[in-house]
């Protein structure tokens, strides 16, 4: 059993934008950090809603409708099947939390290989 | 579709402990906020893991075996069927995760009633 996670101590393990690491797993999900920084793809994911929450910094999420703005201490689940792209203009330290195996970029093609730490 | 969830304005709208409050769906799990002080009582969930992370001050969590503290940033998962506690020697909040459903006690007769905010 793993013991407390401290989150900015994980982050401050590695630098690499939009490369998830996994810090927990929690029934069959993968609990991760990420730096983000720049545009992401436009993606969705079929089979998961997808678990957005800004530990530092601010994002969009951009939605074909509309765009989601967050800072830290605040989140947004996409739901399944809707596309979006997460966008920060400065670096950003995210919390996102998805189905092990699930590619980061909605294809498996393109997917950060997801390490743990 | 929910917008921008703020958790520290979700935590502003009540001062009830050891009652969370539903802030988002994910994945068939509640997405809660919570705010505790004091013990809880010791139960476990047999069917699922327990997701704990601390937005503000400090909690123990004891486990039969040892204690896992956790302030601000730092997150714990609790495996199922693994008893526990939680401490707050003074008012903490929390993000919480479980399945839609399950009682925060492990007991449906002491659980608190979940609701939305």
């Amino acid at each position: 059993m793993a013991d407390t996670i401290n989150l900015a101590e994980k982050l401050a393990t590695f630098d690499q934008h939009w490369s998830p690491r996994t810090v927990a797993l929690f029934n069959g999900h993968d609990v991760m950090v990420v730096k983000v920084q720049g545009e992401f793809n436009w993606h969705s994911h079929p089979d998961t809603d997808d678990f957005f929450l800004v530990l530092k910094g601010e994002i969009d999420i951009e939605l074909r409708d509309r765009t989601v703005s967050l800072k830290a201490g605040e989140m947004f689940i996409v739901p399944k099947g809707v596309e979006h792209r997460p966008v920060a203009r400065e670096e950003a330290h995210l919390l996102l939390i998805e189905p092990t195996g699930t590619p980061n970029t909605g294809d498996p093609a393109t997917a950060a290989k997801r390490q743990t730490i």
